[in-house]
C-alpha cells in the first residue's frame, strides 16, 4: 500500500469551500458577535475582580501578562473567515460561548462540520 | 582650534567612579527601595482605579498597554548601579519620589552630581 493514502489529501477539506448564503452570513455574524461580546464581558469582569485583589507588585505584572494572553487568545479564536468559521463555531460551542440555538438557520452542511469538530 | 576639544572626553565623568562607603551604600539602598515602593504602590492604586472604570473592551487593552509601559519605565528608571545612581536619584528627586532628606548622609560628591543632574 502506498503511504500516499495517508497524506493530508486523503481527508476532504471541501467544507472550507462551502457556499454561505446572505441569510447564513447574517446568522453567522450574529452568533459570532454574541460570543465575542460575552467573552469580552467576562474578561472585563475578571479584570475588575483581579484588580480588587491586587496587593503586591508581582500581582500587577501577573495581571498584565494575563491580559496579554487573553488578548492573544481572543485574537486567535475569533476569526471570521468563512473558510474556518465551522471550526470557530465548534470551539465556541465546546466552550459554552454559544449554543446550537444560536446557529439555527445555518445549512446542515455547516452544522454537520461544526458538530463533528466540536466533538473532537 | 582642534575639533577634538568638543569630543565627549572634554567633560568629566569621574562621578561614575565615585567610591561609596558601606554607610552610603546603605543610605542609597534605603532611599532607592523607598522610592520604588512608593512608585509601585501608586501603580497598584491607579490600576485599581482604572479597573473600576472599565466598561469597553478597548479600555481593557489600553489598560494592558498602560501596565506594559509602566513596567518598562520602572525597569529602566530603577537601576541600582553605583555608576549611575546619582542620575537615578536626580530623576527621583525631580519626580518627587524622594526628597533631599532621604539622601542625607551621602557624601557631598554624590549629592552635588545629583543636584546638578536634577536641575537639568
Amino acid at each position: 500500500m502506498s503511504t500516499s493514502s495517508y497524506s493530508a489529501g486523503r481527508y476532504s477539506t471541501a467544507w472550507r469551500d462551502l457556499r454561505w448564503s446572505q441569510k447564513e452570513k447574517a446568522i453567522a455574524r450574529k452568533a459570532f458577535d454574541l460570543a465575542l461580546t460575552r467573552e469580552l464581558d467576562a474578561v472585563i469582569r475578571q479584570a475588575k475582580e483581579r484588580a480588587t485583589r491586587l496587593q503586591e507588585p508581582d500581582e500587577l505584572w501577573e495581571m498584565e501578562h494575563w491580559l496579554t494572553q487573553r488578548r492573544q487568545e481572543i485574537d486567535a479564536k475569533y476569526d471570521f473567515r468563512y473558510s474556518v468559521l465551522p471550526l470557530v463555531f465548534a470551539n465556541l460551542l465546546r466552550d459554552g460561548r454559544i449554543s446550537e440555538d444560536d446557529l439555527r438557520g445555518l445549512g446542515e452542511d455547516k452544522l454537520e462540520v461544526t458538530r463533528v469538530a466540536a466533538s473532537l
